[in-house]
């Protein structure tokens, strides 16, 4: 069993090592992360600009590899061959936020995940429900519970073209309830324009506003955490809205 | 009727003003596209540092408004206040090449229509089916084509939480067969390493290979386009792999 280990908070993120750290026990663990911070950077492919690939070492002295490219580039330079021996899985994070409702599709972690699926190769994504402002987290619980999805799915596979989506409230071991398998539910965001000048008396524009809450649902992501459950929501790149198909073709939109 | 106009190749592509000059058919638009290319950036929030908008001009000479941000960005701004007027569609388009199967989370042009979904403003994504090494490109039908769609949108509103993904075939108006309400279909990749050694002998990466492909399965976008219909996909930002999630619940996934 051959794992890559990535992430989007960059390769010298302590939720990266702490992941891996738990994911060797269940195999070969490679490293190949980005050398930087692209949190909200959504599903990259990088094409304008070549990509390199350098080696260096994680905070426990292990090998590790790193690219200027985005956390989708990590996976696709890892499966097109930069890394040479088969890859049998791909885990992400650990995110030091939750990726939750409509979060999936901008993080970083979740579309390193969706990368891998594309390349039939099953993908999780894992990170921890942290409040902002938090100090140093740990991340020991979430990487125990990431190897234990991810022994799961090492197991029983996953179905094709799914992704698994792992959130973790942050919280010791002892107060986690379980794991749970839940729907995407709804986040709601609070962003605010904040408009500022610079000292040359020119308009500049900061996306600020209070951290994004969610509707905690029975079910879903949001309200799994929220209970104090792991969130395990499997997620497809199939984002065709069905019942929506079904309105539209019954309405007069097929038309000459 | 006030309407956004946004793109993922930057102010100055002519896919953009040639949408920009139909959809002010319908109502008042008001442009606001990034500063250069975002082609395969993803769904984007820019967090970390501020963005600049500045005015500009089309090549009609009519205004424009730019941004250092992503497409994302450019809606996000525009819905947060940056555009004072309230707006009630985003168009995002003319891409030169299709957005269809998996291209959608890549995509800065799809990801500019989640991005008004996620605000509650209707979104619609549209992409000219056009081949590798094409030369200049007739926007005329596509732009033609995406007003319609974008009509239907006005007169009877589109279903909440869904974008529509709008992909025209590279034919002119009397070739096209009509419009064909789709699912996502299956794009194929075929991304290949390309391993090289800069002057100064050290290896860098492009992420290279042959143009995707799709499976042009009837229903679906790329069967749409390859009959010579325009395919419009509506989208939703519920990933859930809903017929997974009931087969894992049924499994022994819900554990303490």
């Amino acid at each position: 069993m051959h794992i890559l280990v990535t992430n989007d908070d960059g390769v010298t993120a302590p939720g990266l090592l702490a992941l891996a750290l738990e994911i060797r026990k269940l195999g070969k663990v490679t490293v190949l992360a980005p050398d930087r911070n692209w949190s909200a950077s959504g599903h990259v492919k990088t094409m304008e600009r070549p990509l390199r690939v350098r080696e260096t070492k994680l905070a426990d002295g292990s090998s590790a590899l790193t690219t200027d490219g985005a956390p989708s580039d990590c996976v696709a330079l890892a499966l097109l061959g930069v890394v040479h021996e088969k890859i049998d899985l791909v885990v992400s994070g650990i995110n030091p936020n939750a990726n939750i409702g409509h979060d999936v599709t901008y993080s970083g972690t979740v579309t390193a995940a969706m990368e891998a699926v594309i390349s039939d190769v099953p993908g999780i994504a894992v990170s921890l429900d942290s409040k902002p402002g938090h100090g140093d987290l740990d991340y020991g619980t979430a990487a125990r519970m990431a190897a234990r999805v991810a022994a799961q799915v090492i197991a029983n596979g996953l179905p094709e073209g799914v992704l698994l989506n792992v959130n973790v409230p942050c919280l010791p071991d002892d107060q986690i309830k379980g794991i749970k398998i839940t729907r995407q539910g709804l986040r709601v965001y609070h962003d605010a324009l904040d408009a500022r000048k610079d000292p040359r008396g020119r308009p500049y524009y900061w996306i600020g506003g209070d951290f994004p809450t969610g509707v905690a649902e029975d079910g879903t992501d949001v309200g799994a955490l929220a209970e104090g459950h792991v969130s395990v929501t499997p997620l497809q790149l199939d984002l065709t809205a069905y019942k929506a198909l079904d309105i539209l073709i019954k309405s007069k939109w097929d038309i000459k």
